[in-house]
């Protein structure tokens, strides 16, 4: 195969949901044309992002945008990881990625699993939970060698999703996400390099551009972290389309130099709460139960 | 109880054994006499760092080394983490830190668990298990009402290890290590943000100061993660004590602000490679199936 190139959208999103959607598509064809064959656009990227927007903005996937996506996806012929739309299906909204192959066939799509409820009080308060249901299934795609699992936002907060999808065979992780400015300059490019470093892979992540009139203030800075955990393409705010080569050896490297992912201990792992039976792990077949602990005493500072 | 205050002591290390474990208790009791009332040395304090010298500098535990280290703790009325030393029990050869308590008993020992191999070509190349074994058993304690867990050096690229101590209710890591002149500053500070972020706790790492003309030159750098993975208190690599309080206002804060450890998916988290089965979680009575995967396809780009 040819290189496989990655372009990040950071798009600025606007009000009018369809303006949004041929904006994308316009920049999708912008980086086909530069050479990009997998290209991501940002969380949300046909609405506003905001409670009070997510109903009137949702529509059914495959839909009108997915639609969209679709078409410009077999026309550039380029995989593309449509960052996340407002979904609607039976009266229940979600937050739904959909990734597309260069026919134009729908792979599949990704609704975000962990909502984003947090209140920082003073600086941030958000309930997505309030009219979002979560969903409850991964997405992994394969194009050439490398092997893609998609998160959405404030999934990339959560290692345990990140630890699966590199126990599932996957080299990259792409999350579309909307980090504000209390969240994004704090923990933004931290969480990504962290879950790289982990887990031995690229992770990128899409962000809106910023809007500093909107009632959402996107942090914006799209990144791809390589699997050393060095930033390997980054931006500031304003609308711009990151580029970057996906460069496996990069991943074989890491994991043959420091092979972490053969040396945990899976036959200690197994408290209750993090227990694990990791049926490929060498050690596996040693005893597990939970004794390895030592004792835990109590005792006061004077 | 008084503040929890906690000391960092990255001391040189030299050859001479009695030389370094008296060292390290004059640093200990300077560190108490400044207000510490929870000092940690760092990994391999009374040899030097190699496994060349790991049998030769190798006693039992408790022996000659923890004797002086209880002695001091009892002196000082502190909460001592040993650091580490070359272990032997039986013929055979551990990293083995030891933790005291005020009144100098020994509270418990914690054995590396991850054996520090690796190799970088042509930068470093290190192969603990051809002299060591790994441990098996984890270590809490107590001090007040923070509950703190202990990893030696290269434990910390797990994040299983600390998912674990976090699930157990640690609020701080202690983590004596010595990082190299190539994985120091690529990794060591993004690793303790990582696992302090990621579990919401405060992350400790103490090194050795450098020896430039030692066989395997530390990177030191010894640094206070706070739990919303901000560097508390650092340095740089010459022999040197910091001091920070540990503020568990700071713990709760971030786990209210962003309540990630009520919001984990268990009920999604169920490939067999990280099966879980959480059991205190809401979602737990949820089917558990590893169904909840999206197709996977497998194209090539022209």
């Amino acid at each position: 195969m040819a290189a496989l190139r990655l372009a990040l959208v950071q798009m600025a999103v606007g009000s009018n949901k369809l303006e949004n959607v041929k904006r994308a598509c316009q920049l999708v064809k912008d980086a086909a044309s530069k050479g990009a064959n997998l290209v991501a656009l940002p969380e949300c990227f046909n609405s506003p992002y905001g409670t009070q927007y997510f109903k009137e903005y949702s529509e059914s996937v495959p839909g009108p945008t997915t639609e969209l996506l679709s078409q410009v996806a077999k026309e550039c012929k380029i995989y593309l990881v449509g960052g996340s739309i407002p979904e609607s299906e039976n009266g229940k909204l979600f937050n739904t990625c959909s990734v597309f192959s260069p026919s134009g066939d729908m792979i599949g799509k990704y609704r975000k699993m962990h909502l984003f409820d947090i209140d920082v009080p003073g600086k941030i308060r958000f309930q997505e939970s309030e009219v979002l249901q979560p969903g409850n299934k991964l997405l992994t795609f394969t194009l050439g060698n490398c092997k893609i699992g998609i998160g959405i936002c404030y999934d990339i907060r959560f290692a345990e999703l990140a630890q699966i999808y590199a126990a599932e065979g996957c080299h990259l992780l792409i999350y579309p996400g909307a980090f504000n400015m209390t969240t994004g300059p704090l923990h933004w490019e931290l969480l990504q390099r962290a879950r790289a470093l982990d887990n031995q892979l690229y992770v990128a992540a899409v962000s809106p551009a910023r809007d500093d009139k909107g009632t959402y203030v996107a942090w914006g800075h799209s990144t791809l972290i390589g699997p050393w955990g060095d930033v390997v393409a980054t931006t500031e705010h304003s609308e711009e389309t990151i580029f970057a080569n996906i460069d496996m050896s990069q991943v074989n490297e890491v994991r043959q130099n420091i092979p972490i992912s053969k040396q945990k201990r899976w036959d200690v792992y197994t408290r209750p709460s993090i227990c694990d039976h990791h049926e490929k792990s060498d050690r596996s077949k040693k005893t597990k139960d939970c004794s390895g602990y030592d004792i835990d005493v109590n005792k006061h500072v004077d």
